[in-house]
């Protein structure tokens, strides 16, 4: 599972950061969450358009926003047939509603749009993503990643001893237990501890808020502010504010991103490890891999 | 007089060329043609947003006004007052309208849109910009962009011997002529050969059309293709049509744009040279001065 960070700066694109866009490339999918200006060229030989199944939108500012039609239309263009799915806060119809008849796109595939709710939940196969309210002034998401939870390998030693054999197997994996001369077996006793899946949140621009997951593998939290003076009437967090966060849902690492220009990433460096260790200042185009 | 190419793709973006948008500087303002996706970000450390006063649009098709929400959202953080007026073919207000409902933009100004009809002239004080209807397949313009032409410098020596004086000489300017003793002294006699103004043209995207102007310094012309077979139906022109609309208007200079990115600049050079010989093939930043 790698996380790309296609897009990194606050509002405003720099030279050096996009605007914010965050791909999770997940055997072959790839998930993204938000998608602003410029999203579909920060992406090119990284992401391959065609591979996004899904799309989930944090709220409808410009600069989470703004690279939709442009990589729908990109998409267009290299004939894609496969719907897309896209999820976002309340208004998220009403708003890419407008947005497509905002120009002559040709769109060549199925848009399908869904408004989520707090803590929704979207199942995939392998994972899922749920929703959880955070605090924008406007209607807006953060998102919990989530692997789903995959249990252990055979113990086939174990297994046999006991007796297991042949279709047996399957029946156990399919039951989660097997009768066996009156003995009830379940797959835990004949398997290794289950593997956890790995877990993602992330934010998108919010005041500190409630995050319903704890221990979370990566924590990607705005960190706009540096003081907060600086912050006024907008709702964004600062970096100490992302660091308790962390502290307070025990996420094993902390990604600082929506960076302003108006400081130095030494400065914020330097704060966010005086209540974090683990944490790191996101750039474009920077890859963790989990 | 500076224009600067800030995207020069066709369609899609590549690494090198960011999509379609040239800024015409002219005595501290900006007029902007076209505003594809990620034109704030390309005129970073180039253009201002503040001084672009007025936008002319070619037409909606995506990759050529993608970039006008965000541009606007960067304006109204920078706290912009002055109002934008935005000029473009049928339909402008209502594609516009709809994409300012399509987010929470919270725009500062005043943004006026005028839809505009072959052969329009919008008059400003030291040039105008005419448009002329041309091919894509949706509705679309061409635009003239024309400096006014001005007196030539009056030859003191001469208007002396001819008795002019003092306010004589806002007269003479004002009326374009003057009765002295008698006789009648026209503002030609006394001054330089007028100064003819620059002249640019861009067609935006269009298969070969009528260009009402001649003998412009500049003429930007659409050539996405370099074969007439690679054309298919789409409305675009070849390198070959962009130079014998050179040739046909006189054009001082060519600069060829929308360049795909199937064929080498190399190719594209040559067989423009082939037809044109002042014959430039545009690239991102790429600066001309007239």
């Amino acid at each position: 599972m790698k996380v790309v960070f296609l897009g990194t700066a606050a509002s405003k694109p720099t030279k050096e950061r996009g605007l914010s866009s965050i791909a999770l490339q997940y055997k072959g999918n790839v998930v993204l969450f938000d998608c602003g200006e410029n999203a579909q060229r920060q992406m090119l030989s990284i992401i391959k358009p065609s591979k996004i199944s899904s799309m989930f939108l944090t709220h409808f500012h410009g600069d989470h926003i703004l690279g939709i039609p442009g990589l729908l239309m990109t998409m267009s263009l290299n004939e894609r047939k496969e719907p897309l799915y896209i999820y976002g806060p309340k208004k998220t119809i009403y708003f890419l509603k407008n947005f497509f008849k905002s120009g002559y796109f040709g769109i060549t595939f199925d848009v399908i749009i869904k408004e989520l709710k707090d803590k929704d939940i979207v199942d995939f196969k392998e994972f899922y993503v749920r929703s959880f309210e955070t605090n924008h002034g406007v209607p807006s998401l953060g998102y919990v990643f989530k692997e789903k939870d995959r249990r252990g390998s055979f113990i086939e030693e174990k297994a046999k001893k006991l007796g297991i054999k042949g279709r047996m197997f399957a029946e156990l994996e399919k039951n989660g237990e097997i009768y066996l001369g009156g003995r009830k077996i379940t797959l835990e006793e004949v398997t290794d501890p289950k593997k956890i899946g790995k877990s993602i949140v992330y934010t998108g621009d919010t005041l500190p808020v409630d995050i319903p997951f704890e221990e979370c593998d990566l924590l990607i939290h705005d960190a706009t502010f540096l003081n907060d003076q600086d912050r006024n009437d907008t709702y964004h967090s600062t970096v100490k504010e992302a660091c308790e966060t962390a502290v307070k849902i025990k996420a094993k690492k902390l990604v600082l991103t929506h960076i302003s220009q108006r400081y130095s990433i030494g400065e914020i460096q330097e704060e966010a490890w005086k209540y974090f260790e683990n944490t790191i200042v996101a750039e474009d185009f920077m890859v963790i891999e989990l």
